[in-house]
């Protein structure tokens, strides 16, 4: 591995070791439609036995990078580990390699943060749960293939993949009426701007929440305190629910992490869960289904989510002119021990 | 910000504007010495005004991109975010953006992250916890200015920010055997190579645990299960332990992942912590604190690990044949209520 490198092995080395044409080869380094599963399979072990790596130069002249750049709103969520899984697993055998730009929680920092992937040429970018004005969003998306995941279109320049949010609330508030609670409140991400009211999957999530506390006549029950999808949110939002005249008897915390902050609120105002209350998150991260906390949580399949965008991304770097596409998925209710009868 | 922009704003109207040389202005970019405090706001300050941002083909002649690549051995233990904090925080303020690799679980993995960084020119490297040869590692730091952040050195290549894994294993050791215990067993990382067990803080750890053990006179009670550092190799590890002929009355867990499998475990065993049995991590990450939990844990304090990685790369990239420095941070114990006298 010392030792100086031989002559370096190129894509018609590879074509003719394969015995396809060049113009296969590159196709399965793009990973594109027009080469079947036994041509990929074929080319990728001759890529293997001759050791091919594509240089930066080349990559370069072609125009691409083979860089995808993922936007995280923050590490700390770990549902967000799930849908670069779900990514990586995607382009696994592609020589597409993924950086993270992590550390946005605002418009500011993720500004600088998109700036940041452009600027080094990337060959396409997904934004996860990004909360920067749609304009903003469209001329990024003009420039360089997008895909938005977690946050709800519609657009023309931008691929989504989202949960049908408005559909998991109702499947937690659906869970928690059928266990006899009426008394179910709910704690999410405060939002004021009127496109992200409609597009941000919190904001869906709460809108989802009163839809169907009033599909099951509690209209009157409907009570909300708005915080942050974090830890600290969470504890918050609870101490805050506490304090008022009728106290829950469940909360639908707008995810996981914002359900442990609530947990430990509660476990500081000395009530047990599920005894004295019910909770229940949303993303079914590893941490819900973690022995001690077992948390009833929403799945909205983030490996499937982040799988989805990398092929929606890989085709739109290949076809960079094609209509937009807008995944939906349908989420799914795990119940755990945090949610019972009344 | 959709208008066609004006003319690009150059480093020379930023130093015209500070009333500085350029010369200056490039030290405060690249976070050099030989500005004074004073100096860099006042050019900070030129530089927000104007909305100066150096062009990616400014800095390509120039040789730097401003990119940190920061290699992750996975993204799901915490630990790590609290290290990238400490990063990005030691960074802000200059125009180093820090791209994170994640998804590294062994050596063919890792050194296909590391390639990819390297081919995509970035200015330094933070690799952490990085399981490669060392000669491997040697390599890499000849190319490019590297810190190698939790795995022990010495090397000449590439400096090192360790915690003093020796001492925090002590420090669980000690705490347990005065709160009375004797059978205390130790759930380790797996590791073979003769090069790891001697630079691995997994292996430093172990080696902590034995000697300390040792040192409070009890040599006899040894009693290590080796899995890996995850939550399932936490809870197989646990489970191990529990069917020996004698059971541990304490178990420490090599970090805080590890940990949580061991509770997962312990709970479904129906023992109860600490009352049968106490359980103590390593790493004090958000989980250890978040409230329900509450784990006596190790802080070796991931954010000031971070801050020193930083500092060292940038001044690596400044002046690459400097000499290697090698930080080593004392760990403390937090105690918390997974621990208690026998």
């Amino acid at each position: 591995m010392d030792k100086s490198a031989p002559r370096r092995i190129t894509i018609v080395d590879v074509a003719r070791h394969a015995q396809v044409s060049t113009t296969t080869v590159s196709k399965v380094l793009r990973n594109a439609y027009g080469a079947s599963p036994a041509m990929r399979a074929k080319v990728r072990r001759s890529i293997d036995e001759l050791g091919y790596r594509p240089s930066a130069a080349a990559r370069g002249l072609r125009g691409q990078t083979y860089t995808i750049g993922v936007m995280l709103p923050e590490l700390r969520n770990l549902f967000f580990a799930d849908i670069l899984d779900g990514i990586t697993a995607q382009l696994a055998g592609t020589d597409y390699q993924v950086l993270l730009a992590p550390g946005c929680n605002g418009e500011k920092a993720e500004a600088r943060v998109i700036e940041a992937m452009i600027d080094r040429s990337m060959d396409g970018l997904v934004l996860i749960a990004p909360v920067s004005a749609k304009s903003r969003l469209n001329t990024v998306a003009r420039g360089v293939p997008t895909v938005v995941v977690g946050r709800h279109g519609p657009s023309t320049t931008y691929d989504t993949v989202t949960d049908d949010d408005v559909a998991g609330a109702a499947l937690v508030v659906d869970h928690l009426a059928d266990l006899g609670h009426r008394r179910i409140a709910h704690i999410e991400h405060h939002e004021t701007d009127p496109v992200r009211l409609r597009e941000m999957p919190n904001a869906q999530r709460a809108n989802g929440y009163r839809e169907a506390m009033r599909a099951r006549g509690l209209g009157d029950e409907i009570d909300v305190a708005s915080t942050t999808y974090t830890q600290q949110g969470g504890y918050l939002g609870a101490k805050a629910l506490l304090a008022r005249p009728v106290r829950p008897t469940a909360i639908f915390a707008g995810a996981d992490v914002v359900a442990l902050g609530a947990l430990e609120a509660l476990a500081d105002a000395g009530l047990s869960v599920p005894g004295d209350i019910s909770v229940a998150g949303y993303d079914n991260s590893a941490l819900a289904a973690f022995g001690p906390i077992s948390l009833t949580s929403v799945d909205q399949d983030g490996r499937e989510m982040g799988a989805n965008a990398a092929r929606l991304l890989v085709d739109r770097i290949a076809e960079r002119d094609r209509r937009t596409t807008h995944v939906k998925l349908t989420p799914t209710l795990v119940v755990r021990r945090t949610t019972a009868a009344i």
